[in-house]
C-alpha cells in the first residue's frame, strides 16, 4: 500500500529533477513571484490564518504562542522581503568547490548540487513556511512541509499561494508541497522514506528534534538546541563581561543562542557576583546558583537539571570555578553543542577554550546571540545546525546543498 | 547497567581531547612509530593472523576471502607504508575553511577540527585495521574499531602492536581501541552510543550497510555499495567505448567502481555490440541482456534483479536505450549513486548526461575504475560516501573532520 506521504514524495522526486537543473534567473523569478504572490492574497491568508487563532485561542493556547501563530499585513510584508532576500543571494549550485587536472590528464571537478528531496518538520510559525520553501527552491531542492497541526489553514493556503506562483514561470507545483499535519504518521512516514527523501530537518523544541533523529532512517540535519555558556576567565573584563552576561541573557531569552549558563573563575568572583547578579535580577531574570552563587539574596539552588536544561526563559544556571580546566569541563559536561563564550583579555587562555571547547561556535569576548546566520553575513538561514556531520552552526544556501565530482577525460582508462 | 563498548565509547571520548589538540609533528611520529612497530613484530602478527586463517579453512571459508584475511611480510609492508603516506599529508585541523571580518568588526573563522571518536565496522581484511587508525589518529580522532570475527585474532594483535606505538610518542593508548568481535550485540552498541560516538562508517558489503543505517542512531556515512553505469552515447568513439567498457568491468571486478551495467544508444548498437560482447565474453564476462543483446550467441536474460544488483563478479547486464534520456532514467531507476560513465564526443551530451546523473561521480570519457582516493590525489582513503551529506566520493582527511565557528571580539554585544 502507497501511503500518501509516500505519492507526495514521489512526485517530489521527479520535480526535484527539473528544479535541480533550473537556472538561475528562473529560480529568481519564481522567488519575486512568490512574493509578490503572498501580498497579493494578504486577505485570503489572513483570513486562513484567522481560522487558526481563534481555534487555538478556543483551545486554550497561550498568548506568547498564539503570538506566534498570528500572521499580519507587516508579517506578509516581512515574508515576502525575505524571498526577495534569497533572491539576491548567490546561487550555490554549480559552485566549484575543487578541481584539478590529475597526473594521467583527467580533469576532475567538485560542484555543489541540490540534495534533491528535503523535508523540513517545524512548528507553530507559518512564516516558516515561505522561508524555508524560499531556501529549499533557491537551493535547487524540492521542499516537503510538514508544519504544525495548530496552523494547518495558514500553512496550506500559503503554500497554495507559493505553488502557482512558482508554476507561472514554469518549474513543476511539487517542487513545494505541504505534507498533511493531520496525524504523526505522517511525521512517521517523513522520517522512513529513505530513498525519496534526501535529508530531513527538525526545527522546534528538543522533543521533536530527538524523536525526528531517534525514529528516522533519512539522514537529519539537528538544529538549534542551545544550553549555552559563558564562562567569565581570571583575565576577564569585568565591564565587557557584565555587558556581554546581560545580552546573552536577556536580549531575547527565547532564542537558541541566548544563554543559558554562567560560569565565573574563583579569582574574580568576589568582585564580579554581586554586580552581575544584581544586573541579571534587575531585568527579572532568576539566578540557579551554586554555593557561592547562593551567597546572595534571591539566588535559588542549581540542580543537575539546571545545569542541563535550555531554559528559553528568563532564568540562568550559575557556577563558581576554580580555572579553565574546571569550565572547559563543565561545559563538556553539560553543553548542547551550539554555541559557548570566553571574557578574557589573556591570549593564552582564548586560545586554550577556543581549541578545547568542541561546540558550532565558540565567542571570545563577544556574546553568544552573534551565532546567526544573519549575523554572520549567510543572508538566509534554514536552521543552526548543533551536528557535525555535514554542517555545524548557521545553515545558510551552500550548506543546502551536496556535491559530485564530474571527471572528463578522452578515453582514458586504468 | 554500563556494557563494554559504553566503557571503551567513554576512553575513546577522554582520549578524543587529547587528540584533538595535538600538533601534527606528535601525530606524524606516532604514524611512523606506529609503521616502525608493525615491521618489528612481524612474525608475532603473522603468528596471529596464521590463527585466524586455519580458523577460516577448518570452517571451510572460500579461498578468495581467506586470501583478503592473509597477512604476509609484504602485506604488512604495505600496511607500514600507508602509515607513513598519512604521515606525510597535510593535516587537515586547523585548517580555516572560510573567514571574514564582519561589519561590526567581529572576526569570523570557520575552522576544521575533528569529529571527536569515530567508529569504524568493517569485514575481513586486517589491514583495514591499520589504514583506519591511521587515518583517524592524523584527522585528530579517537577510533573504535569493530572488525569481523574472522579476524578477531590478527585485529587484536595489530591494535595491541598500535597503541604501544602510539604511546610512545606521549597520545593516549585509547585513541586506538578494538571493539569486541565475538557478538552482534557489539554492533548494536557501537550503533546507539549516541553522544560518545560522533559518527559510524560501516565498510563492506551492501547488507552490512543497510544494517546499520536502519539500526543506528549515530550519524552514519555510508559507503561503497556500487552499480555503476557505462552509457555509450550515439556520438561515442567506438574505439574508446570499447577500451573503457572493458577496462571498467574488468580491470578488477570485485571492487565497488567496477562497472557492473551498459547502457548503448540504439544508433550504435550494430556496429558496437558484436564487437563489445565479444570482447567481455573473451574476457570471461557473462552478458546478462535485453532482447537486443540476446541476439547474440551467449548473452543471457536480464531480470530486473540483474539491473538492480552490483554483481562484483564477471558479469554485466545491458540494455539498448533508445536515446539519452533513456540512459538517464535507467540510471535514476537502477544505480545505487557511486559512479556512472558516458562515451561521447558530443559536448551537449555530456553536459546533459553530468547534470542530469545524480551520483557520487560522473566520468565523461573515462572508465568508471578512477573513483577513488588515490586516483584522484587524495593520498589516503577511508572509503567511498554514496551518500549526499556530509562527504560524497572518495573520503580522504578533510571528510573526517568537522568544523567550528570561532570568533573574536572586544566585548561585541547586539
Amino acid at each position: 500500500m502507497t501511503s500518501s506521504v509516500t505519492t507526495l514524495a514521489r512526485r517530489a522526486r521527479e520535480a526535484s529533477y527539473e528544479i535541480s537543473l533550473a537556472s538561475r534567473a528562473t529560480k529568481d523569478a519564481a522567488l519575486h513571484a512568490m512574493a509578490d504572490a503572498l501580498l497579493a492574497h494578504e486577505p485570503a491568508l489572513l483570513e486562513a490564518n484567522a481560522e487558526d487563532v481563534s481555534r487555538a485561542e478556543a483551545n486554550g493556547t497561550p498568548p506568547n504562542v498564539i503570538d506566534r501563530l498570528r500572521l499580519t499585513g507587516p508579517r506578509l510584508v516581512d515574508m515576502a522581503d525575505g524571498l526577495r532576500m534569497v533572491a539576491g543571494l548567490p546561487d550555490p549550485v554549480g559552485e566549484v568547490v575543487r578541481g584539478s587536472t590529475l597526473a594521467n590528464g583527467l580533469e576532475l571537478r567538485q560542484v555543489r548540487v541540490p540534495f534533491g528531496v528535503i523535508g523540513i518538520i517545524y512548528e507553530a510559525r507559518p512564516n516558516v513556511t515561505a522561508d524555508a520553501a524560499g531556501i529549499c527552491l533557491k537551493s535547487g531542492n524540492a521542499v516537503l512541509l510538514r508544519g504544525s497541526s495548530s496552523a494547518a489553514v495558514s500553512n496550506a493556503a500559503i503554500v497554495d499561494v507559493l505553488r502557482v506562483a512558482a508554476a507561472s514561470v514554469g518549474l513543476p507545483e511539487d517542487v513545494i508541497q505541504l505534507v498533511p499535519a493531520d496525524s504523526r504518521e505522517t511525521v512517521k512516514e517523513l522520517m522512513t522514506a529513505r530513498g525519496l527523501v534526501d535529508v530531513l530537518i527538525p526545527r522546534g523544541g528538543a522533543d521533536l528534534i530527538r524523536s525526528v533523529v531517534e525514529g528516522s532512517t533519512v539522514p537529519v540535519i539537528e538544529t538549534g538546541v542551545g544550553n549555552c555558556h559563558v564562562y567569565v576567565d581570571a583575565a576577564a573584563d569585568l565591564e565587557k563581561a557584565y555587558a556581554i552576561v546581560l545580552n546573552a541573557k536577556t536580549q531575547r531569552n527565547s532564542v537558541c543562542n541566548a544563554a543559558e549558563s554562567l560560569l565565573v573563575h574563583e579569582s574574580v568572583a568576589g568582585t564580579f557576583l554581586p554586580k552581575i547578579i544584581a544586573g541579571l535580577q534587575e531585568s527579572g531574570v532568576t539566578v540557579h546558583g551554586d554555593v557561592a552563587f547562593r551567597a546572595f539574596d534571591g539566588v535559588v539552588e542549581a540542580t543537575e537539571d539546571d545545569y542541563a536544561v535550555e531554559y528559553l526563559a528568563a532564568d540562568i544556571s550559575a557556577a563558581v570555578v576554580p580555572d579553565i580546566d574546571a569550565a572547559i569541563a563543565h561545559i563538556r559536561r553539560y553543553s548542547s553543542g551550539h554555541t559557548e563564550a570566553i571574557v578574557t583579555e589573556d591570549q593564552r587562555a582564548a586560545r586554550r577554550f577556543a581549541a578545547a571547547v568542541d561546540s558550532a561556535a565558540v565567542m571570545i569576548n563577544a556574546s553568544t546571540r552573534f551565532t546567526d546566520g544573519g549575523e554572520f553575513g549567510f543572508g538566509a538561514e534554514i536552521g543552526i545546525s548543533t551536528q557535525k556531520l555535514h554542517a555545524r552552526g548557521p545553515m545558510g544556501l551552500p550548506e543546502m546543498t551536496s556535491t559530485k565530482f564530474v571527471i572528463t577525460g578522452d578515453g582514458h582508462v586504468r
